[in-house]
């Protein structure tokens, strides 16, 4: 179990050439997620050498665009690629007509099965599900429809302890998957032994939440409550605290108060906006509020190993 | 009177780290022009320092994702840096539907007019015309409706020759631009002053041709005879000759039989194929036939003025 995610892009507004916008490529319980696509994000998954052939699913939160321009350049591209497999994306309602206009009118119709689920529901919703993860909408205020999106992973099977299991000679190997599945062991005679005195716990499910954009928003915290891993756009510094009203975005601080009211373990900020040059500033000014604050910059590989419950940085 | 030329972009199909699709910044008698505009054209207009105010016109030669996949996201830009001034694209029948479907969906309409012309016609049309420039269409073959471009300068005023009005001092200041538009000067007594003998002929204009993308089409040859300076995509080398027909692309010796064929000064090939690591042996595969043949590459900049009408580069 899991969580890796690198980011592309995390700057707001407008690509340049040393700030790309945002883009996250997101390992979760060997699935492997798109999230927000601006702009230049198929460069910038070339340039942290992600194949592109592993994403199966892509999560836009909105349509403004540094968050999806860089949509129909990737669908494009797995067409030239010669991709086969089905591609489901997830955005809000007009996506669909957006992608498929610019497709039929360059007639380059993919040949692997395009997929949309468009959004529209202003409650949080589950979008994805199956054995390993489970995706539910956040829903955001911001000028448009937007949606932040929460990973989970699913619990896993329980643990053999081969030691106890050993003291048992009748348990045969046939019978593991059941003592997995948390079934007790029934012997000849009748007699019972309890699960858990022959497995462990499974590895406690880890979760990641990507908000962005959003004005600050209490009511997102008991969808986010305990999450391992919690981004979280900060477009202003406290300084232009007067320019989130009309924006509809966060400063740090707000990033880190929504933190903090959620009990997120590690936060990760960006949607930075141009004005500013010292992005640290960011940091210092989260940190006041939230002590495990941490920037996003393209390239920076945030990751959580279950064993080992602790965010390491490549960066 | 000059034409310059800024290659953004002259690779096909994708944008990767270190190659970008089509996209040239083209400056004619001080006209601002951006021929065609691949995904990642904005970030590269700072990267060469192209003033993103100065461009009026967008000429978008078809609709296949690297040759305007970046202009939503460039005039998204615009919208955002408050620009005033209208803004005219020039495209096939299509982009106005794309474009604006894009900024109603996110609510980010511009505060700009913009003007759409779009292109059905199947022969050349003058598409642009004013006292200083005129822009035609090249019609071209390839996979979907596609234009080329002929950029040509308007014959600009006669030159005064100084010495030969100083012998005249009846010649007033006030005569100077009766006698730029050529006219005669007729003396108090009647007696006629022809104009040729105060005068000099004007620079002759110069012309540039876009032709991007295209199979082998002579029939463009009339279309751009003796044009000054000609674009001619060459996806392809003559060992893969037999995809120029699926694909509707041509070899680098094909460009260079259209540019001996239109009697053209200089021809810039670009468009080229991922395949090809060594550029070289485009170059190397048109000089066999047009010797005066160069490389397109990202920041290369093509110059010619008429004084000194031998092409400079700077790189």
């Amino acid at each position: 179990m899991s969580i890796k995610v690198t980011i592309l892009g995390c700057h707001s507004a407008t690509p340049r050439v040393n700030s790309h916008t945002t883009s996250q490529f997101l390992e979760i319980n060997n699935h492997h997620f798109l999230v927000d696509c601006g702009e230049g994000t198929q460069v910038q998954l070339r340039k942290y050498k992600v194949r592109f052939s592993k994403i199966e699913h892509i999560f836009i939160s909105h349509l403004h665009g540094d968050h999806f321009f860089g949509l129909i350049g990737f669908i494009s591209t797995l067409g030239l690629l010669n991709r086969e497999k089905a591609l489901h994306i997830y955005g809000p309602k007009g996506i669909k007509e957006i992608i498929t206009l610019q497709l039929k009118l360059s007639k380059s119709w993919t040949n692997f099965p395009l997929h949309f689920h468009e959004l529209k529901e202003k409650t949080s919703q589950v979008i994805f599900e199956d054995e390993k993860v489970k995706v539910s909408t956040i829903p955001l205020k911001h000028r448009v429809y937007t949606n932040g999106f929460l990973f989970q992973e699913k619990e896993g099977q329980r643990k053999l302890d081969m030691f106890l299991i050993s003291q048992h000679p009748e348990i045969d190997i046939c019978d593991y998957q059941n003592l997995k599945n948390g079934k007790d062991f029934v012997k000849e005679n009748g007699e019972i032994i309890l699960n858990k005195e022959l497995t462990k716990d499974p590895n406690a499910p880890l979760s990641y939440a990507f908000c962005s954009d959003t004005m600050y928003n209490p009511d997102i915290v008991p969808l986010i409550k305990n999450v391992d891993l919690l981004y979280h756009e900060s477009t202003f510094l406290k300084d232009k605290e007067h320019l989130c009203e009309t924006t509809m975005h966060s400063t740090a601080e707000q990033a880190a108060k929504i933190a903090l009211q959620a009990n997120a373990k590690q936060l990760i900020l960006g949607h930075y906006s141009s004005r500013y040059d010292d992005l640290n500033l960011f940091l210092k000014e989260a940190k006041t509020i939230f002590e495990n604050t941490h920037l996003a910059h393209a390239g920076r590989v945030f990751e959580l190993q279950n064993k080992k419950p602790v965010l390491t940085l490549n960066s």
